[in-house]
């Protein structure tokens, strides 16, 4: 919550951010916010990026390699797409200091725990996590100290992973304002297919069609959006790099959910056609109650329009 | 916009709002803001929402039949479910005035003018409307007087209607905030099915297939939807009367675009099986462009999360 109060002293002395967009921008004024970290060093790949988190005063030192980066760090956040972790993951091996702790914010695990745990040192633990947080928007300066608060966070320690160095994890994205549980590898991607994983390939698939679709124009689709279509293009315009990751690094999960997904819908298209009131009836009302549950628990607001109101979209 | 100034003289002198829910609701402290009506009569099938509305002050008469509500009406606004506007015409056909003006608010339009039009008498000008504005919530209550600002509307004439008729009901609309747009009934049913039919239904199945996994539960799925999920649970919470009726009532466009969405959705989830990332990266590369233009064109808000924030959620 953001109720939580600054910590006196650091829970970490050292924290390198690898990847400097929205998550670990995020994360790094989240930990000021609550004085979490004595100091926090940064890396980028590009070049931009670097100077843009220079320019913002984004990590109090921002370096130019990710090993100079992770040097004496007591904690590395891996922040880079899933798909670039290995290589990540590799060239910071030599400079890990014995007692560590690696994590990372990837969409994913089974296939990230895959790609980590060779590069990880006997000394060093290994505890990855999930940040179930988010926006349509990247980059350096798309971060913000509220970002985690009252979300959850994931953590999937590996069996090894000792129980102080989880502990340490666990306050930190306390610390952040974060709720946070822990599952493993397999359920982890499961429950994320479902959750955010083919939701987010059918808000793609959605606004793809429209885009594509002769008989009406753009604009229209543009214009007419507030019928419901414009819901779907928030999370359709969210990182390209990262959802590719993601899609290709959680296949199976994500495909059994569209499995699923494409039966039901078949069922209804056919209750449409057949005329069959009743089944469609009864399958609206059954979804209203989950949305109330997700209101209840405080994952979203009530607020017609998800509050967006009138003056904001003028 | 908001920035409508009151009109000095209402635009009709009585209008009579059929169906009470979120629209006609609405539509009538709109219409006060704006001054646009001399008097608002109002009527409802069920005693429950009469009496609701004569608590909350909705309507300045609230009558026992359509038929009461419509005598000496200048403007008749059917804002009933799809399915209940053939019986609604018929009840009120006979009390007519000749000169008076039949509009509806419903989401299809071919199908409501089939239903309606039989009962229309010679000297009434029926003008279909759309206002593509709406929320999660139903109801009497359910209603604000900023619906419709900066949302669009569509009429859909019928041939044969009266210049000066339509010219009424477009300052009407226009007085409630709206921007208004003419077009046929067909076109119009398919931009809908783009921009709103598909999508709800896409919505509806998605949340069906998460409250319906067996190996995943519903307070995780609750839980966790942050991650994307609760985007969707907004249009699949609306209201399951009203869209049964437009899924029956729009039915060969609905099912042309599913069956473009599907085909789609197949070749995304090919790519995804394959490891094709390319064609993944271009696709959600593509997307992002329409959100662009959704927000350029006023019909979103920029902000992270829609603006959800962190103090609405809380």
């Amino acid at each position: 919550m953001s109720s939580v109060s600054p910590q006196s002293t650091p829970i970490y002395g050292k924290v390198a951010l690898i990847g400097l967009g929205l998550i670990a921008s995020s994360l790094f004024w989240a930990m000021k916010r609550g004085n979490l970290a004595g100091t926090v060093s940064g890396y980028a790949r590009s070049q931009e990026t670097r100077d843009t988190a220079r320019e913002i005063g984004l990590c109090d030192e921002v370096c130019d390699s990710a090993a100079e980066a992770c040097e004496g760090a007591d904690l590395v956040v891996l922040c880079v797409p899933v798909g670039a972790m290995a290589q990540v993951a590799k060239e910071i091996s030599p400079v890990l200091k014995s007692g560590a702790c690696v994590t990372d914010v990837g969409s994913v695990k089974g296939a990230v725990i895959e790609a980590v745990s060779p590069h990880i040192p006997e000394n060093v633990h290994f505890i990855p996590a999930h940040p179930l947080a988010g926006t349509e928007h990247s980059g350096p300066r798309s971060g913000f100290a509220e970002l985690f608060d009252n979300r959850w966070c994931l953590l999937v320690p590996s069996e090894g992973a000792a129980p102080e160095a989880i502990a340490k994890l666990r306050a930190l994205w306390e610390g952040v304002g974060s709720n946070v549980d822990e599952m493993d590898a397999e359920h982890h991607d499961l429950v994320l297919a479902v959750t955010s994983h083919a939701p987010h390939l059918i808000a793609y698939t959605m606004v793809g069609v429209a885009d594509d679709l002769g008989r009406v124009t753009d604009g229209e689709v543009i214009q007419y959006s507030a019928a419901g279509f414009r819901d779907f293009t928030r999370i359709a315009a969210s990182d390209p790099t990262m959802w590719r990751d993601v899609f290709l690094n959680n296949k199976e999960a994500t495909l059994e959910i569209l499995g699923r997904f494409t039966e039901e819908l078949f069922a209804l298209q056919r209750a449409i056609r057949m005329g069959d009131g009743e089944q469609l009836f009864d399958y609206f009302t059954r979804t209203r109650a989950i949305r109330r549950g997700i209101i209840e628990a405080g994952q979203d607001t009530d607020a017609p329009d998800f509050g967006r109101g009138t003056k904001s979209t003028e």
